[in-house]
């Protein structure tokens, strides 16, 4: 049986306003890219947006991690891809890659832990429509 | 033998910008932070500030991991603690750590690998007088 | 006479990342905002795009000031417009407004002055097929 | 009579997460230091945190611009000036200057509004101690 993963990919182009003075993506803007892709994968991909979501709860990131592979330069075109690799009750675990649209490489790769909390903090079950869209993705690719 | 170490500390208020609609840290500004904190050591600890470094050459962070532990709210005043666990030849590994001034809590901990390069890049051995300056701190706290 | 203008427009949901403790943009995120658009808009309307720009000088804001006439709150849909409202030499004046989609409210409004300047930051004329494609545009809609 | 005053000041190092590709501060980072001078000078000048003050309203700012008069370069240390220049019932006029501190030179200049509001977002008087205080600073300086 291969790895269950359900996958998201959104394209990304590297701004002036990514850039530091050496001309390379400043690495706390990657988090924000990949910030970015998971409040859009919330909202495409489980039609449970951020701005929805928040009302009743939240979904903090208890750990992350981002390892830069080769720099990324203004202008460059990259596409960002974020993997569920692990469901838990409460948590999810996310693998991100992003590679060069023209070369097709490797900039970065990471993974993070989130945790659905309810509105007092407290870590919560996710809620089954959110858990069967999730499951289901993964089946069909496993 | 204890572990040796090079450590450097700095205070950091929790302001309105660092902020996110659940009024705690965005963890994108913990890595702003975590860079400005890695600046202010080589500028005020290495006496080596990064506006004079990038002119031969830069230390991109190679990769970064950071653990939240617990929320840091806006109004927080926390301490930021570097420490140089291991020193390569043109490498470096750094432990971080941010507590709270009032209960000591600790908001996150993690650890990022910087390179030295050269102005191509290049990976390049750190300069004599830094290797030794960390060096002597290190063999003195162990 | 109508006024002539070269209009530009961009959609732009308000994210995560973009607001405050209030649940609503925090300013300097606006000011990121209309520089992405500046950036889209050399790009897609000019065939300029930045990181080709700057390879033999650059274009600065020189003066810039919005208006918050009301808030933008997490999970707005946004059309952000520019336009071109006088050419100069080597300046060029912008207005910027964004408004939400739903019920068409006003959100921002503001101008920018920005300058070409050569690769030792002079001022420097616009290069000949940049000014034709703009001045035709404005003629076009005046 | 003189223009009466209420002046407050910060020095700002710039740093390397303020440049851009250019070498220089991006303007919109001028805006978060701006944004930082005020809730310094709210905190340290009026005994009136932000973390305080929003528990019952807030500071808005209306509008506000930027004139950038020549270039701040990485490691340059800047002096941030904030002046009220205008009190009125539930709003406040401040300018900005920035100069570096080596030459004096001018970097930036500008002006915003602030409002006060309370809980629903509706413009409030500023409370007494406030008014007096900024008051009697004033009309010292006049």
């Amino acid at each position: 049986m291969k790895d269950k993963k359900m996958i998201f990919e959104k394209p990304q182009k590297v701004l002036f306003r990514h850039c530091d003075p050496a001309g390379i993506i400043f690495y706390p803007r990657y988090f924000e890219m990949v910030n970015d892709l998971v409040e859009a994968f919330f909202a495409e991909a489980l039609d449970w947006p951020f701005e929805e979501l928040l009302r009743t709860g939240g979904v903090p990131t208890a750990e992350i991690r981002l390892r830069f592979a080769a720099p990324s330069r203004h202008g460059d075109r990259l596409t960002l891809m974020l993997e569920v690799t692990r469901l838990g009750r409460a948590s999810m675990v996310l693998n991100f890659r992003a590679s060069a649209d023209t070369t097709g490489e490797l900039r970065i790769e990471g993974a993070s832990v989130l945790v659905h909390v309810d509105a007092t903090g407290k870590p919560t079950a996710w809620p089954t429509p959110i858990r069967t869209r999730i499951s289901t993705e993964m089946d069909k690719i496993s």
